[in-house]
């Protein structure tokens, strides 16, 4: 175990990282570089970097950056150009998050000359996959460690016990309360997974949420909210411009306050397990809903049918981890040249766990045709004879085998 | 003109499909059977008996049909089967609803000996595309008469005077409240087109809509619900057994009550053109919940992967109208195979609009083993070291690529 | 009919199309354009010149293009990047030709200031489809006629008729000969439809085939060729750089003299009917297997899925005639994005009807790394033992449901 | 390594397996059932009898099964309903066999009580993928022992040695010739991997072929051969009626012959690296083209396509491993379905490498309609009109955008 020099951990600060933190140098006698992320979690990442000093490791080897911008901008966004919802329900929150957390070690590890990498996800979840396939795919020769999946510490006790022979610090509550809910929290979601969630039929408690009301706790009275699009991506709420991660800030604000985004599921796990998560994505069912929107007045039928088929599958891959894989890259050039043309906005209610779409148009880029659309006397503009010899030979084949197995 | 003998004709008993009737007479000289169904609509049949015997279509030229049972549990739920949704958003209730009336029709024809079909759906929409693939999937050589895509009454006001002129009652909204909404309306939904919709950027007005009231305007304490499944269909609700067609009944009842299934937006025509619509499906937006929730307990990854896939291409063949295409028939037997294990079921809150699942479970057939999900101590039921060798090679490709490459 | 001002009719100079010119000047009253292009079907195109100043076409209104280098850049290369077969078999020779033609034709009329287009496709086919579905994405309101679904000249003898009254020289073959099969040749293959080649129990003639010799005639002794690929298109042979229509021309040359590419089939056509076509394509069956080749070593294995996944539906597109359709713009830049990569060359040999590959590699790009693949001692570079793990969770599932179900 | 009491074998009684039945009687002291199946690979079997009882093997504990029909019949031929291809070439003749193994092997842990199973695959490949992932889904606690993954005879020369220490036979071609070929057999194809093939620029050299003459060397007279088919498998040739696995073997005899199915490729593995490999399969070359031609006529477009769309996806499946998976289950159900239909006979020409089809007819369920498809006049049977309003609807959406666009 010798072979490690210098290893890149990926820190929140929080115990279980600071108990690898310890558990790397003891085990591998090696320097430490620490790197703590702002995703929008919402914690303060001060207190990382006083934790980090505290087991010695070298100020120029503690990193803590604020990302917000470029996971929304780079990661959310994109994704969402594709409407993309793992097996019809999950906004996918965590797994966008992990290829950037990825990215930003790999670079710290270049910088550092580094030859290591560690996370603190466990052996039975997706997020090793994803930050694993991540560190691989961009530096494939690069060393991982995994903590969950080499050490002894696997029972909570375990760890607790060490944490306290090793001086860190415990709060109450994990002292106390027995295991927490497993959290994970960054701009687009916050999940709990774990403690009585683990029975799938055991309903969860209210208690559990952090960021949203529930829809019986919201306002009784809806709120209006006008969505500008770009290219596919929002720009402008209620007319205020904002930078992409302003914009999902703001909208989780909106969200969270009208109750929207709950979610309680089982998933399948790359891994091979169902698990039940809860998820609270505010802003990121907003963003669905509206873009599903104002793609509809912008987009080409068959464009969008073509995205529709390969979204699942574009799911998986984020899902799975494989964001840096070459097939999501190609597939992303799609999706992007798709979104040329999703310029406009979009108006929607939000009420008590609702988002409404009650409008949406488009000044450059509609193809909804009023003229060709309506009931009344198009003057001319579509022929409806046409129809009669569209479906005749649309149902050509059917009427043959009709015949010809008569 | 001359050569049809016997027209079978899709009549509701309203203004519409009444001038239809009286111009098939008076256009083919030819006798005409009359076909109404109750797909549960909402509208009482016997009117359009009397209507028909004024017309002097003979008694046994009058079909008056309750199609409930057979339409929800032939139709709606091996649709639903398959968490089918078309272009995101639409629940397909007026599409489902066309493959059993053209089966309908074509059997009289076949009883009665008519040598042809006619229908009241515009030339415009898709609804005489699903009405005569299924006339022509089923029966190659009827004939089929589309009026609205052969007469010169294409104006409202050259067809109420029509009317007028031979007759046919007018009732008064249609005399002075200038177009009214182009609506359609079954057990699975009711659904409005036309008038001011027409323009996307208008929002809806709350007076138009029929079967569920406002999100505001439902009550303000939650509804449990309890759902049973077998074989992915809904046999029972709060433990009462229920026919397929009552199940609906009353999840439509729940579901209107609570502001449940109010839909808004724009589609893709197969015809070509983008249209606006606002549907009304209270009940269905509870299936898709519940079915979803109890799929993700006892349906494999990969079933439910393949399923997800493959749903865009169904929803669309039965959009554009090949329910009884061999195609979707050949899809229909994968997913009908899939729903074997599909056993259990689900809790839902009704509330304000919103379906939410809070529980779910199956006592035959579930696939969540709580033992190796657990944050605890598994006991050695997966074993974590596993997840490296399962992540280093599902890397290896992209490791091959980033040393190649360098 | 007086509304047509001027047209551009795409002329072959042959008979058909020459009815069609005169047919159009008497029935319309118009001004016609003719253009005849150079696609490498073998054919003296400067007869077209003549035989339309006859028809009194003036000077400035004669178009004759050489598009044989644009063809074979722009279109047939683009499509084989993705190795694209219709139906399992057919290599798209026609439908490929057909947008180049369209949009040189709308650029005429742009040129001209004409109003409408024209071609001489049947009512039957595929052609018209491809034809039109370009005219009117590429110039919406263009006006299109189609002659053959609106004469009255449907059978062989009434066109017969036309032309000698019409001074239209009709060869001696199609005088004496009955019907001729009916012919489409480019660059890319020549096609056969019709005559006695309507049953398909009926073995097609050997007479029949034009440009490649029967397997038995081909030389007793086999050629090796050399190909080389930039970005997935050949750029030189046997060492020899040449444009894209040099490449296709020389390896229809070889593949000729080898009685490689002939095929015999029963296809869908997008109109509705099974129809039976011969096509010999030497030189693109040779591109298709060498793309093979050199993608086998230089794409990713998720990629090369993706991009088989999806081959059959960007077949169809070209196949149904939607090249200048979004959805295929959409694909082709998936398609493209992935090409980057797939260089290298390939050593063929051809014999008798064979195209055998013989050996790959690709000096910046391969992807095949024998110090892993190989069966000797790997030094570590691939741990065996990674494998237990890999299936174990892949297995999981199945287990978990094999042990659930006991 | 206690814990295991009797282990179920596959056997081949060659060299390796040889040692690994030596090596498990050592290393885990457990009983050993032996497994020999004869899948048509073309060796004795009562060898491996013999070379069992010398190892001490119980007479009850050695299984020798003829598996051949049971192989074609329900393996191969469903496989091949899908025109099953991997990555455009490979016909899957290894991975089609591993699942009846596999199966073999359960089924006789449970007739002899065995707690484990085991087999000679490297840790490299895929095999031994197919083979675990089958034991898994099957008997889901069933103990895998996988010797390459796990002993230290990892080299030739390591395990030549083991042999000769405890008395096991090594031919002389192992001593002398350097490393084999890797070889499997069965009746639908023998691959060749490993030793000089390692490269993939380097010509495979003629002397490695076993089942097929070269084109060069096949005779110069071509062979007509006439297939019939039932329900999508081949029941006859010649106008004989043959059970499935004579079925094959004939088309392997007459495939030989005549130089057909020999294939030189790279492919992706499913463990994540490129490996070049070398296949023969006559008669599944045969039956490929045969069916596809049989299909052809017999098959509705819109379910062909369906079929063409899934076949990838369902190659991968059995590439991969995943026979037993309910995926490939349900999969399976939508392909038998479409084969009700493809009944009939193909005609094929046989020649030097070549499988030409000539003619194709099905007496019950043709749906190639000449009437229809004519060049000639049709009687009316097809409305040329009708394909101007199917353009025109087609064309709308584009022709809307267009518009809308200017």
């Amino acid at each position: 175990m010798s072979d490690i020099n210098k290893v890149v951990l990926a820190y929140s600060g929080g115990l279980d990282t600071s108990v690898i933190l310890k558990w790397l140098q003891d085990t591998y006698q090696c320097e430490v570089v620490t790197f703590t992320a702002d995703l929008g979690q919402g914690e303060e990442l001060e207190p990382a970097r006083q934790k980090a000093l505290q087991f010695g490791i070298k100020p120029e080897n503690i990193f803590i950056d604020d990302l917000r911008e470029e996971f929304v901008r780079d990661f959310v966004f994109p994704m969402f150009r594709a409407n993309t919802v793992y097996e019809g329900e999950y906004l996918l929150g965590t797994s966008i998050a992990r290829p950037l957390i990825a990215k930003r070690q790999i670079e710290i590890a270049n910088l550092t000359g580094a030859d290591a990498v560690s996370h603190g996800a466990t052996g039975k979840g997706n997020d090793q996959v994803r930050f694993e396939l991540g560190y691989y795919g961009l530096k494939p020769d690069v060393k991982v460690i995994a903590p969950w999946r080499e050490w002894d510490l696997l029972s909570r006790e375990k760890l607790l016990a060490y944490a306290e022979k090793n001086g860190i610090p415990v709060d109450m509550k994990h002292k106390n309360g027995g295991a927490p809910y497993s959290m994970d929290a960054n701009l687009l979601h916050i999940s709990f997974e774990g403690r009585h969630l683990e029975n799938p039929s055991a309903e969860a408690e209210e208690s559990m949420w952090r960021w949203s009301v529930s829809p019986e706790a919201a306002p009784d009275a809806p709120e209006y909210l006008d969505v500008e699009f770009e290219r596919g991506d929002i720009v402008a709420l209620n007319g205020v411009r904002l930078k992409a991660h302003e914009v999902l800030a703001k909208l989780n604000e909106l969200g969270g306050k009208h109750g929207i985004g709950r979610l309680d599921l089982v998933e399948n796990r790359y891994v091979g397990m169902k698990s039940r998560g809860c998820y609270e994505t505010p802003g990121g069912t907003i963003i669905l809903k509206a873009h599903r929107a104002i793609e509809s007045i912008t987009l080409d039928r068959e464009v969008a049918h073509l995205k529709d088929d390969l979204m699942p599958r574009y799911a998986s891959m984020i899902y799975n981890g494989y964001w840096w894989a070459p097939e999501r890259k190609a597939l992303q050039t799609l999706i992007d040249y798709t979104q040329q043309s999703v310029n406009g906005w979009v108006r929607l209610k939000l009420y008590k766990g609702n988002v409404i779409v009650v409008s949406r148009d488009s000044k450059t880029n509609s193809l909804f045709d009023m003229n060709i659309a309506t009931f009344d006397d198009d003057g001319g503009a579509y022929n409806q004879a046409d129809a009669g010899g569209f479906i005749k030979l649309n149902a050509l084949r059917m009427r043959i085998a009709g015949r010809m197995n008569k």
